[in-house]
């Protein structure tokens, strides 16, 4: 018996990701195990790796598969996961491998320039880099934007949330510009009145910061069977869905940012651990995108960790750990340390109201160069005056302006907005969340995150990439996404 | 301007051998690194690596390049590389992709049955097995005879030992055997009149132990850019050319048995360290076979580490490493423990003198049994007959008779006497090396080990695989194996 075109494909796709979950693997290695000589040749593995992924999409009789699979008696999952196989074969074949390669080079050359132009506070050097970067990820906008039937921006923001489209950013974000200045003046002003944080004082050895962390990730429900905590530069969730790889970085004199970027990434880890596992080796089972990814992490640390009922129960556990006593280990004052509100220059420092300024900033400007309303040699001025506008505050130098994010010097635009839409989408399924079952909020005040877990479980994690995010958002939260979720969570948190 | 076949031939091994070593980094991972839950994955993940490697050997086209570029103008290092090619070709494409899927599925069940076979010294149970997967591998043993042109046992040990003959082992071997009996006599007679072996008192914590370990690493040569020391429970030496990564696993109340072990995947490590740079990436930049690998290993640990010289140096920085003193830490009483010759059951634990016993009589069983002059279930009787007769100890039970290796039931054949090959190489190696080079003696004795470093980089390291094992022993020392070396050095060591 012939397979049908169907389960052609899925085994196609199952090598396919399995590639791609080693993939992940030896990314997660660079970043944490690998000697520095071991770089050239890791470059090469993941480069033959990537090869041999896209010869798999690249495949002649791809286009003939996935029609005649469309015409094949399909149930609702496999008709999914036959979309998300077209989606992911449109992508990748639309653009020639000349442009592919050429964007991976620009955007290496541009990457190693912004590592000295950051520092070295030089815009003009790395200007020339930047332009290439931006002309063929231009280019690469107005292929897939033919192929696709998207608008020039949507073409590059479809790769990290498919479906996403800036009209509906738009929407989103005109209601957060108005409603967060006043909003901010109001916490500011608040905040004033408020008794001073105190901060713990260190130092805070990093086994017993490392033994914190763990024991938090196991209560929120991480399978150490199934994952590992470790240490990289830059933290970042990776490995593969039976095998997630979280990492952090430890600071001996403060160990309450490690601790919170640890629980932001246990909520990607959850995530990824929950996916659907009948889908398993298929695109149907992967997480949805970035927004929905960053909304599982950003509900565990913004609106779970952060929240008042879990720091009252955490506060003494963290003071357990470290020796600690007097008035910086008070749980009230922890709760005013983890809800500090400021204005400033830096996005990944920057707390949860101020942050969708400097996403809205980026998302604007990065828009208008990709349509081309604006010039790159203007991006310096304009960052600053969009920043002053939106928060009040003006950098001083490019340096802490439109150098310090990697993302654009690495070819990663129509990211940044995902950040945002995933804090509004976190807001909106936490919301629905303990509306669902009222046993969330009790157990998060006491430390039991089974309630939780197993709603998302259901709700979101096990969804797969079976729906569109906004289905998706739907059926978990009775709506598709809605600021006004986000501005009344941010109200109860920091007027109340 | 078209490429030559042999310019096309070398970027399809390019990216062969990238996905092999990405395929070695994901295999470190799994022995130290990868939480249980990930098995299931990582085996899909490595299943189909290897399916993409083979995908590039047996391409159709592949026996039209190699003939074509037989016939282009190379030059004596790309003559090497196309033998090289076309002996891998050779090898994979021989065998039906059937054949290859019951064998794999045959050793794993095997090796799943031996697992607990082995503690429950259960033979029977693992009996029809084992049958399966010897029926499998003569089935293998023949097609490849006839597609190499090699005698059955020939062919498999070829997998392991390119162009090594069961002919010259046979030879080699029997004078050993010829040798080893009186010999073994004269030594646990010369033992006997020695003073007891004193065993240094733990504890020995890991962590002091894995500095003792890295100290003598980076003394030999081993460079932590390019490398890392980690923990597995069977302690191997993987990762690539670039990554070198080492395993060990220890033991709190015996330090000598892990640091000795250390030391011996260091000599591994060298060796893959110092493959020729230029020929990165190709066959011919490879290792050349297990019996010079084995040869690296032994020279480090047993020509080198455990010589008086070595060991006068290293007490005093084994004593300061532990905060140890009195008798047991002299140099002559470690000199003692690690040359001390006992004749024993278990092959991982023997010492230099009685290890060729243990490789002889696995030798001449799995040929036997390779070309069916013997019964699979006369083996335990047989392995407990041969070991008494060459060893003078029988096994009580088959859990330290022919239970005790996994090579027979992971599908191994014909591995075995690639130990003793490497034993005996790496005698005649360090006596050329000396030879050749008067500063390396003096520079073991004082722990400079630069001399020996640099002559063994030149003389064998950087050959890779350019010249076959015979004729790159015969440049490196001026004839072929020869087992009157070994038999020397072994009258020096436990003898003089």
């Amino acid at each position: 018996m012939t397979q049908t075109s169907y389960a052609v494909l899925e085994d196609r796709f199952r090598r396919l990701l399995a590639l791609r979950d080693a993939e992940a693997i030896l990314h997660w290695d660079l970043s944490t195990m690998m000697p520095p000589g071991g770089a050239e040749s890791r470059g090469e593995q993941l480069a033959h790796l990537k090869a041999v992924q896209h010869g798999i999409l690249a495949a002649p009789d791809m286009g003939e598969l996935l029609a005649a699979a469309a015409d094949e008696d399909l149930n609702a999952g496999q008709d999914a996961n036959l979309r998300e196989m077209t989606h992911q074969w449109r992508r990748s074949t639309a653009l020639p491998e000349e442009l592919v390669t050429a964007l991976s080079r620009a955007n290496s050359a541009c990457e190693m320039a912004w590592r000295s132009a950051r520092p070295n506070n030089d815009f003009a050097a790395i200007l020339p880099f930047l332009e290439d970067v931006l002309s063929l990820v231009r280019e690469k906008a107005e292929i897939l934007s033919g192929t696709l039937g998207l608008g020039l921006y949507d073409s590059l923001l479809d790769a990290y949330e498919p479906g996403g489209r800036a009209e509906e950013i738009d929407t989103i974000f005109a209601d957060l510009e108005a409603f967060l200045p006043g909003f901010l003046a109001e916490v500011l002003d608040r905040q004033a009145g408020q008794p001073p944080v105190i901060r713990p004082e260190g130092p805070f050895p990093v086994e017993k910061q490392r033994e914190l962390g763990i024991r938090f990730m196991k209560l929120l429900g991480f399978d150490f069977d199934h994952g590992r905590l470790d240490i990289s530069l830059h933290p970042f969730c990776g490995g593969t869905r039976d095998d997630v790889r979280i990492t952090t970085r430890y600071d001996e004199s403060d160990f309450t940012s490690s601790l919170m970027g640890v629980l932001h990434e246990t909520g990607h880890a959850l995530y990824d651990m929950g996916l659907p596992e009948a889908w398993h080796g298929q695109p149907a089972g992967d997480a949805r995108g970035m927004s929905l990814h960053e909304s599982q992490s950003l509900l565990i640390e913004m609106q779970v960790c952060r929240s008042p009922e879990f720091l009252r129960f955490a506060a003494p556990i963290m003071a357990e750990a470290f020796g600690g006593s007097g008035p910086a280990w008070e749980p009230d004052n922890l709760v005013r340390l983890y809800s500090r509100v400021t204005p400033s220059l830096i996005r990944v420092d920057a707390d949860e109201v101020t942050y969708p300024a400097h996403v809205i900033l980026r998302y604007r400007l990065e828009r208008a160069l990709i349509e081309d309303r604006m010039k790159l040699r203007d991006l310096p001025g304009a960052f600053n005056d969009g920043l002053e506008k939106l928060l009040g505050v003006r950098p001083p130098d490019d340096r802490t302006g439109c150098l310090q994010d990697l993302h654009w010097y690495d070819g990663a635009w129509g990211y940044f907005p995902t950040y945002t839409l995933g804090a509004m989408t976190a807001a909106q399924i936490f919301d629905a969340a303990k509306k669902a079952d009222p046993a969330i909020e009790p157990g998060i005040a006491k430390g039991d995150f089974k309630p939780l877990l197993a709603w998302l479980r259901v709700n979101v994690h096990a969804k797969g990439s079976l729906y569109s995010t906004r289905d998706q958002l739907i059926q978990a939260t009775g709506r598709p996404l809605d600021a006004a979720v986000f501005e009344t969570h941010l109200k109860e948190r920091y007027l109340s």
